[in-house]
């Protein structure tokens, strides 16, 4: 996988802040690396569907922002990330009540990225977690479009 | 589809308003009809990404939840409903101001049932409309299981 | 949908007959129409899996040369059709007798397009049929790609 | 993941014989471990489409055959496995000349299994070779029918 922007963990954590999806979901960024992000969320009622589970969109929500933002990593500076498409599988009900969201790109292209995505739950001070979502991702690289930029 | 609850419509209204979720996102029901979910939504802030859009994950919300419930309105009484995966397909940006998100049961089955879904964005007022993502969902009914009911 | 080419009809005819995999599966075509393929197939032995039912994977690859041809249908004269990924559902074990595979565009777009899939079987000269499986794909248009041509 | 059948790979191996579509295809066993299946395919002409790569479709045949038979590992001897659903992205045009299919359980339940695999390339005595094609799919543990058995 190139690199084309050395200076990609500024600029990715300079765009997450601009997301009000991850405040209103209270995630943040745990790690950034070339070709992977990881995100934290502890669980919380707002986004729970009828059962108290963490609602699978949300899941996707969170998943789709580690992938995103993974695909982004690699991206020339200036360019933007569109995802045109995923898929997400629930293994087993998220509820915390602490989430991680693994997004690690497969193969990034000039313009088509596939990200991996994947999803655990813990108890705080615990090494142990449960995987409980996995995601495919295609994500776009945009350039020379005012409206998707950074 | 075989119809096991004709109180389904009462039965699907009352589990809709116990996700927070929807509040989260001011997500409400437009109609609910046997195998058919319609769920409208006025664009806002808080569910955004960072160029403004309906971020891909909170479509997607929506648009499981208009599929979930689909599925739901052709359940016995008492049984849960569990999204196991979905595949959704961003077509456009989404940015409102209004969007429906429409989930219409494809396949029913015993304990698995596939759902579609289509979002949509327009003016208020106006007839036109625009197709913003398409879902395909598997459902799971649950039954005997105090955690997923209702 | 806007269309590049008035001769589409024969051009996807003509790239069709160069599908070995189709030949092999027994695979021809119904209808061609702008946005929209339609093929036939009489099941037989040779693609069925461990219980006699056509593999998913046969079904997967009628459908997708439906859906990509389908793609094709509405591109310039000279590009080139490439699926990038496709989800299916596999509603029914598919026995036949008769199978078809229905591809319509859902959303065309310069390089990418969005193309929804439906798989149904029937009795010879019964009016009935039964969806099997569903598929969405999507599909570049490539061009300027010696090796993806026609 | 428990093991319900010490006889797993006897049972395996036999039920891989019935599958018509793997003859069709060429495919072969390279290995089977509990979860785990790999599967070997020497390219040729009649699976291909019209730019002489491996139809997506047939890629997906085999990848599908992986996943499903690694599910099968772990299942009840007399239990049938069938896919409800898959998803795969195309990452690379596989025109081989040797393909290895691997499919490998990440969530084995009592009746629903969430399976991944991932599709190679490489030139006979290479020990590199390249990722064309990954897969998630959803298969079923079927019990007490006899369509669908071993």
């Amino acid at each position: 996988m190139r690199l084309h922007d050395p200076d990609f963990e500024q600029r990715t954590r300079d765009s997450f802040t601009q997301q009000p999806a991850m405040v209103t979901l209270g995630v943040g960024i745990e790690s950034v690396a070339a070709g992977r992000v990881v995100l934290l969320m502890p669980h919380r009622a707002d986004p729970t569907q009828q059962h108290g589970f963490l609602h699978a969109g949300m899941v996707a929500t969170a998943l789709d922002s580690a992938c995103g933002y993974a695909a982004f990593t690699l991206m020339p500076a200036g360019a933007g990330v569109l995802t045109i498409e995923f898929k997400i599988n629930l293994l087993a009900p998220a509820r915390g009540p602490l989430l991680q969201f693994e997004g690690q790109v497969t193969k990034a292209g000039r313009t088509i990225n596939v990200v991996d995505g994947r999803a655990f739950q813990s108890e705080p001070g615990s090494a142990e977690r449960k995987l409980v979502a996995t995601m495919t991702a295609t994500c776009l690289t945009v350039t020379g479009r005012d409206d998707v930029r950074g």
